[in-house]
């Protein structure tokens, strides 16, 4: 029955996805006579239905609070919902934004555009409670019905993204569409109908043009909420029903001796500010202007994306010289971490092949189209040893982590728990395993009264590991930066589109490189927990 | 380690794919002055590799014939191996013939369009001879050089699929503009330039009208091996280094008793071969046969799917009042059966959405269109209740083959193999466990001796469900038939074309009515081993 609800509930989720894109895709391609306001109305019923439900889930489980409720440690780390409600604030102020721009038109622009951000901010309040209270939850009672709320949360905040990229590379496609003419594209520009509906209209409070633009800066911290809410509920619907009872792990933040890696990534940082600030004043002002930023966009991220490559080298050498046991973590959020890695990789795996592609066959090449080679290769070869890297080391548990947790879990669920590479015993491997297993545990009991000198050559490992790790924290939070405040070469060199058509290569960039953004906010948060671990 | 090789080769066959896919674009589109021939010459390369790493695989495997290797008893099961043989002689004789049209116009065409079948043809007889004797090897050594290869092998058959369904939906949107036309919508249709490059050349056999004709007859065979090739290559790749042993079934076909199934599902496949040569026969010869051949069809598929639909529903309902132990099986290849069945019906509730909101937001409604509207509703319905239906079964084992299994395992590997589910086991009951499992392994052996009288309730709740699954079995064969062959009312009653634009709902259709026919032979595949498990 368990397998069914988990069927059932997907293939709903599936449906109501498919229809939400229907919907967006209508009103964006403007047919069938639907209007914004259709598409608005659908997404506040779904939204309400969750809010609907997140309360019955919360009142049901503060009354069963004398209960023992099994949680997940992997599952909603402490900073993973820290950072959720940083980014719901963010989000709260975007809606307060878009509530006082349509009190500002209210007469002119339907009252659906006012019912919407505040159901969003109520949402907001109750999504940002839920996830903070409840991500560890695994759900032992009424599997049936919280499948279906969780995948349609899931699901919900997914259109919620969707609508949010959608609107925000509609936004960025005007902005584009100047910067190419300034570079010779005439040809290539579309004229964009942009909506002057509103311009009819005088603005009541005499902000509306502030709050418009406010808006657009809020925007990319307002599509990683989404997505990372829609994560973490996706984790709570996987560990429904679970059995399996996870290791926990309660590491210490310990930054010393990480200065060096602090150093050079804070530099990258402010590099990549400056080259930003930069890249934003010169492009589209003139052609000599806009391939200059061009190339000192393209020469310095050669050099951050070399650095990045060499440093998850040194760090993925480091572990097959390793020989501390791995076990296969079986959470389902480890899981999903590398699964979103490698799927997020794909956006600007896409984007990367069609520009190396695009190079080889082009007619014209302007100086500048050549650095993009160099930097498309390295895009490609620097994720793919990122993910590497990542994904050994959150799979991993070193040894002493490992005896440590043996503790742990015995007075919080009440079980010994076993090494989950050991699920597959024998009969007789199985009794010795438990015999190692309690071993282990008066072994580490002894341990911890007097534990041995630490060893001289592993810890320096351990700092090597360390200051790569916070540096390529720093490289990551860096690279997204760029693409997410308007930073996209690969709009607006002009050498993609003269190749594949402008429509063709628009559309395949809108669609990838909102995935290529997730990719970095994501990995940085993979990098935390990479450093949580070493 | 075991993990790392995973992701490293699980990347390179996801970028081998994105420039497969980006030629395939090209080509199509006619940009970047990239040719057919250096598509084909791409593919030629690709499975030029995975023939050499078949040779190396299976030289090494013969070596250490004496050595005792893994099997997955789910993998590879015999009617698979036999269905991929039967396919794979059409895609024998598809080549054939190309090869043949080759040998007509080879004064003209590139002698990559010659080499392209014959290296195919040697693809082909190595495939089928390595997933004949291997798809259930469980790899131990060689794991990474392993994974490589049998990920490069997955992507070339999926890369050789996807350019067979583009080669396909081009030959079947030149029909349905000619159908189009019938029905009044000259405004829809597109003016497709048919390759008359060949036109300028004589045959020199007289027969290659014939040959081009025969070949898009094999397409939708060619189309199917493919798929399950890959899918058979992903489940050996997932296999690797597995190392749960899984129960073995050997459950003998029993027909006894399903004569009502059969009878129905004869009557709805004979009716469905009818229906096809009606709507062959009739569609766009004018515009009332057109429109008697829609509303045909739509008649026979409501009823058809309405039959289904009841059909599945009272096999969940048995399964759900059953009370016989279920255990989650852990076999990648049961995982996937469920995962391809849940994802290739994404392909036809797209379509079936669209087609009910562009019914909802039609400014015209013909009669016929109307019918469209329970068509789609049900489509969707069918598709959820029976991949319930499907999932519920092939995860279940019945308590009487678990023991019967339990007395094979010993025997095959040396180990006695504990159900699945115990393996979330504690100290204490660990050892339980394996007492109950000697116990049952006495017990079955007590019982083998001399049975006791079948339940009569039982015995006629599998009979009813042997009878579901054949007619469900045989009303799946009979809808992959439809779309196979030619019968697609979605691109032929012309309502959605009008609605959302023809090239948009063109791209739609063609990406995901593949997956929608996929879907119908896999369910059958499926239906099938329900019926061996039932």
């Amino acid at each position: 029955l368990l397998k069914n609800s988990e069927t059932a509930s997907s293939q709903y989720g599936v449906n109501i996805f498919i229809v939400g894109l229907f919907l967006m895709f209508a009103v964006y391609l403007k047919i069938m006579g639907l209007t914004e306001s259709d598409r608005l109305m659908f997404l506040v019923i779904l939204m309400l239905i969750q809010v609907v439900w997140m309360i019955f889930y919360i009142c049901v489980s503060d009354r069963k609070k004398w209960a023992p409720t099994e949680k997940d440690g992997h599952a909603g780390a402490r900073w993973l919902r820290c950072g959720i409600v940083l980014f719901a604030i963010t989000t709260l102020v975007m809606h307060a934004l878009k509530l006082g721009y349509f009190v500002g038109y209210s007469e002119c622009i339907p009252i659906i555009e006012g019912i919407y951000p505040v159901t969003h901010i109520v949402h907001t309040f109750f999504q940002v409670y839920f996830l903070w209270c409840h991500s560890k939850d695994v759900i032992k009672s009424f599997k049936t019905l919280e499948r279906f709320g969780l995948i349609h949360s899931v699901f919900t905040n997914l259109l919620l993204w969707a609508s949010a990229v959608a609107t925000e590379s509609d936004h960025q496609l005007e902005e584009h569409m100047e910067r190419l003419k300034s570079l010779g594209f005439t040809n290539l520009t579309l004229t964009y109908p942009t909506d002057i509906a509103h311009l009819e209209c005088n603005c009541s409070t005499n902000l509306c043009k502030d709050f418009k633009k406010g808006i657009y800066y809020i925007y990319p911290f307002y599509i990683e909420y989404q997505i990372l809410a829609s994560a973490m509920l996706y984790v709570l619907w996987k560990n429904i029903g679970n059995k399996t009872s996870h290791l926990h792990h309660k590491n210490k933040l310990n930054f010393d001796g990480v200065y060096v890696g602090c150093f050079l990534g804070l530099i990258v940082m402010a590099a990549t500010i400056g080259i930003v600030a930069i890249y934003l004043l010169n492009i589209g002002r003139s052609k000599t202007n806009s391939e200059a930023a061009l190339s000192i966009y393209y020469f310095y991220s050669i050099t951050v994306l070399g650095l990045m490559s060499i440093g998850s080298l040194l760090g993925l050498v480091i572990y097959k010289t390793e020989k501390t046991s791995v076990f296969k973590e079986k959470s389902p959020a480890v899981k999903l971490d590398a699964e979103l890695l490698v799927g997020s990789s794909i956006g600007s795996w896409i984007i990367s092949w069609g520009s190396i592609l695009a190079i080889i066959f082009a007619e014209h090449h302007p100086t500048y189209t050549w650095y993009n080679l160099p930097y498309s290769i390295l895009v490609i070869v620097e994720k793919y040893i990122q993910n590497l890297f990542i994904i050994a080391y959150i799979n991993h548990t070193p040894q002493n982590n490992l005896k440590a947790s043996h503790i742990e879990i015995p007075i919080e669920t009440g079980q010994v728990s076993v090494p989950a590479e050991s699920t597959d015993f024998t009969t007789s491997k199985g009794i010795e395993v438990q015999q190692q297993a309690s071993m282990q545990n008066q072994q580490s009991k002894k341990d911890k009264t007097h534990r041995p000198p630490a060893d001289r050559k592993n810890n320096n490992r351990k700092l090597v590991l360390k200051n790569l790790t916070v540096l390529l924290f720093l490289c990551n939070l860096s690279l997204w930066i760029p693409p997410a405040f308007g930073c996209r070469p690969q709009y607006d060199n002009g050498l993609e589109a003269t190749v594949f058509g402008i429509m063709p290569w628009i559309v395949l960039i809108d669609v990838a490189l909102p995935f290529s953004i997730f990719y970095r906010m994501h990995s940085t948060y993979s990098l935390f927990d990479v450093f949580c671990k070493i």
